[in-house]
């Protein structure tokens, strides 16, 4: 059991669902944890993992939202980072097959996927646009015989600069309807550039693309899309994923503050023993098990079939707000050391403020909520 | 189903609990809801109504702690004051003889008790300290022969200007030990007074109680209680369904808002449609789905009869926190009306700052949790 | 010195306008304090009072922004509801008449309103709209001859159900711009029914206005007035002094809970020596003197005469926002005793809830801010 | 004028002070600002800028404590690092030989540090204690003869890795008294170790210091210096600086992030035209304009020779509290592109971390001002 799961919910996943949770915390503890901070300052991925994760036997696997939830979760607790580049391959990209692709495509890329042969991406933002926007997307899709030709720029496409299969949304000239499109990494035309200096998630390998004339064959589109609203189910999905991964954040802040609350001395005590540290410790223990609490329905929603749009956008904004508090609060309680990466907490603050706006800024998400229960929509 | 439960928490209940909780809901929304501002303008208690909740058959029977809680929270969507008396008086107090009584001390009141044929009261904070000061209380127990002798002071006695049976903690002067007294209200010695000018939960009627030589049979002590330990099994059982109340303050106010920003127009339009009225709601909508995660996992640990004080005291002092923004937004989205009782949000806004202070501040309530998870007492 | 300055902005007044400031607080002390909450919990107006507030020879007296800025947060230190009385008379009604009037106008109103021979109230607001909506106007005025004919409703107006003097505003059915009028007591058509059920301001004497075809002669037209415009030159001054009275309300509360943390023992000790409760008392005091350091450089611009609608607002935004946090804390630090008027922060908690939202809420002058930086109107 | 400085505080200095401020601003804009994110990328220093420092000629010169305080806030502005390297060199080192120093060692000293041809570091803090600890002072000074021996370690000693000359602070073995000694950078015994891997200020080269029996002459201890009560003097006028350079991150915050949205288009619209976006604008104006008050005042205060400790403690805490408020409203404002270093935000919000951190921590700068104001000490 996680020191911060507080209420236990850990005992809600099956037996067989606890191992599998075990065995991939025990794997992230031994090969994550300890090589997290140094790849993050260089800004490289660590490579070498990619088949430990294919080892984990976890991607294209049928499993309930709960577990599938809790291992974002852990997967949070570990390193935002490999959180993410697991959730791009395995949630955006390979649902996206999952969700729009038609059988022949399922079984073409998902096996290969599923090992990790092949790592995917997601390229739905553009730079002029968040991950929200359908209306705005430029990037266009013409159709020529059986081949489709894609041109735009999209921004922010994690694992791009490695993945081998690009799953691609364009607008077609044709319809104005937003299509996908498998890209395969060495199509003439398809360029990604890493985008430097960031100061977050620095190990995701995060591009810009340049699709210029790519061409692909009407094969490789996703056959079963037809709009808009398939991505934004993927979406939905994920979002609930980033939810959890947020109180994997939280919970690793917080395990970390106690820790160090507990070995810091100040004039003589422990710095636990001080009632504004409690003040600190207690505050992030409530949001991360009211987190974990909505965390928790929110998969139940999903394994009943139940959950819409707006379920997962509450999450999704909901639980990286705590998150950015608590990961401040055990930020301030390591004060000085809390700056050096050697103290662990400094990636997760500074990868917090990544999951606070991907998948969907704040505002977005509530705005999202907010047309659900009022009715009204008001984005513009 | 609530407007407000935006994740269908309530499907958690069986069919048996759903419509035990529907049964309240109706009669609260019809006897209590219509007459609650009237009363609370007044500072007067509709002592009408004691039949009525009687006729519910809720006290005393016994039930999972999860419609418990979801009664609670039912109770306190309707008006906190009613919620606050039915705790009192089930929970405290009936919880006290429960927890605490021989067999042949249950048995003598808790049938008249659970039929609110005589109403409890629970008195164990002082003028001097809070309720959870074990160490600093000061009323006196002094035996002589089959007697005790009770002198002291009491504060903040919820339903005591009425009560006919009030269970009263002392401390005994031979073995320093808290010990409880069930006092009868016409007792020589015992005296009540109502404290006035109250600004939230106006309907409650609490005193201040002087017991100067009330003298109390050995056979009224309650029997099995040793220490105050059992006052804090008592607690810790209330306090989580202050918790639950909490959701319900919070989703009445979320409710309300909503109707508001649905009815009232501003620059000719809906004020539902602007994304800082939105925004408002979402932050009321996370607040309450979050809190409710917490408190339903709260209840399972309760019914795994695994459940410790700290997890009650984080779920007091978090969903009270919680409540506390809640309402504020609400009123801040009714602007002027809400400063009226008319509107309802008003009295919600008013109440919630007792249920944010009592069965433990939100500070003390912390410090129970710092205490269990760093194993220092921060206390003084 | 109040014990709440703590960064002596008093020492930037004159010795003349500290004399006069000195004057104003004894009074208040004196007079007004001790029979606050007493008037608070009957929902009464002092009226004793006004000829005492006559006496302090405040009205109608030409002085700096700074010294009267400091007034008003003398008496939102005493009393947030004679704060409001005597804003409302000198400020919104005086100040109209002194912004819009003709000089025979003035000459023939302000000396009786100055000396509170005739008080005053300004009706702008209207029951479906808040005080910021120009285009929203739907009280309307028709020329007929030299009478002018008024018809429609008001709501929220202090003062209302006594004043003396009433500017109305209403749009002018003819050109569509809003001009002003000065409507006598008991002149026919108009009825002023008090808002009974406040939970804020108890003592301010707020009406629902309704103007049935009251005449009213051309020469009780303000004659000076264009457009909304004035008013809006009305509210830009009395947003200021709001935001000033927050500050009042702020150090009455700070003031409150430091000597109540002084006395008040728990666990043996002053609770002042607690880190939990500095903590509330140090958060409180960066309030109270960051929001003094904004209106006192807001004072300064005004007396530089180049303050404009965005300073007001955004002096007004801010500090009610930090004043609805420090009563809030000063109410924790209270606990139970912080919900009974007789402790006093009780009225300060309750009253700050409609300084938080009258003269614009905090929605509509963040608006009006916002608007002035970025060059973009988003209200709606 | 600084488009952040919405209430034109700028108009306080003088105009041979202004002449100045704009001077140093040109200088920063031309100079720091273009190289900023490049330097804290490769976390160096950019050596090339000291004698330019020098040539602005503001090291050692008597000026009010307001310009003083702007020219911290424009350091601020532009890179914080920057602020920290003149912060540490001309406030902590030389502000210590002035404050402590005798005549002949001020005329030794600060005449070349005034020029920058030797750059000074303050060695106060300790691994085990933060700024704030006299008490837990573990470095030693023990007296031969006319030699100092020093023992001990220091943690976090900003420019030390090149320094010239260290002020180190030690405790007298004899009497038990904190004395502050002058050590030069090839001391034997003296080694400096660049802190690695910092996520914050990372231009800013901080030290491990061990101090290994170095022996300094009797002529090199600061001679008027008596206790510890001498630092506090420092501390108390670097901690205003500290508010100062907090403000300047703000308005830099607050302007990257108006600029942005003036720019960025969402839905096809300038995102400033978006009630969330001008809310989160307005918020941080207000938090920079009430800030900014705020010390001005303090400026007034120490020109005024009245100010004392708890003053610009809390400034110091309140200021950095609400700048990391704004630095995070700007970056949420910015979404993705806030998370990479050439949109600006990314470096203003990681050092905002160190600054809400170093020259003591909220919590020990609250606990300062909950002394003063309770007359309770409670930092144990």
């Amino acid at each position: 059991m996680l020191v911060g799961d507080l209420y236990a919910f850990q005992d809600l996943l099956t037996d067989e669902e606890a191992a599998t949770v075990h065995r991939v915390r025990e794997f992230l503890s031994a090969e994550v944890v300890p090589i997290a901070n140094e790849y993050w300052a260089r800004a490289e991925f660590p490579s070498h993992l990619i088949k430990q994760f294919a080892g984990l036997g976890l991607a294209g696997v049928e499993r309930s939202s709960l577990v599938d939830g809790w291992l974002a979760l852990e997967m949070g607790r570990a390193d935002a980072s490999m959180a993410t580049f697991y959730g791009v391959h395995a949630g955006l990209a390979m649902g996206s097959i999952q969700e729009c692709g038609s059988p022949e495509q399922k079984e073409r890329w998902l096996p290969s996927m599923a090992s990790f042969d092949r790592v995917g991406a997601f390229a739905l933002t553009e730079p002029t646009g968040g991950s929200d926007v359908a209306a705005g997307l430029r990037t266009t899709a013409r159709r020529e015989g059986d081949t489709w030709v894609l041109n735009g720029r999209k921004r922010w496409i994690g694992n791009a600069t490695f993945a081998d299969l690009i799953v691609v949304w364009a607008r077609d000239e044709a319809d104005d309807q937003v299509k996908g499109f498998v890209v395969e990494k060495d199509t003439p035309g398809f360029t990604a550039v890493k985008i430097e200096n960031k100061i977050a998630l620095r190990i995701v390998q995060n591009a810009d693309i340049e699709l210029s004339g790519v061409r692909v064959p009407e094969s490789d589109r996703l056959q079963l899309g037809r709009s808009f609203k398939d991505t934004a189910r993927v979406l939905r999905a994920t979002r609930a994923g980033v939810a959890w991964q947020a109180v994997g954040l939280m919970i690793a802040a917080y395990e970390i503050a106690l820790a160090y609350a507990g070995e810091r001395k100040q004039f003589g005590r422990p710095i636990a023993q001080f009632q504004l540290v409690q003040d600190l410790l207690v505050r992030m223990a409530g949001n991360v098990t009211a987190s974990l609490g909505m965390c928790v329905r929110l998969a139940q929603l999903q394994d009943a079939g139940v959950y819409k749009d707006e379920h997962s956008a509450l999450a999704k904004a909901y639980c990286t707000t705590r998150m950015r508090e608590v990961v401040g609060w055990a930020r301030e309680l390591l004060a000085g050391n809390g700056i050096v990466l050697d103290y662990d907490i400094g990636r997760f603050v500074a990868d917090a403020e990544a999951l606070y706006s991907y998948e969907g800024t704040r505002e977005i998400n509530s705005l999202i909520v907010g047309r659900a229960i009022t009715g009204h929509g008001a984005f513009v």
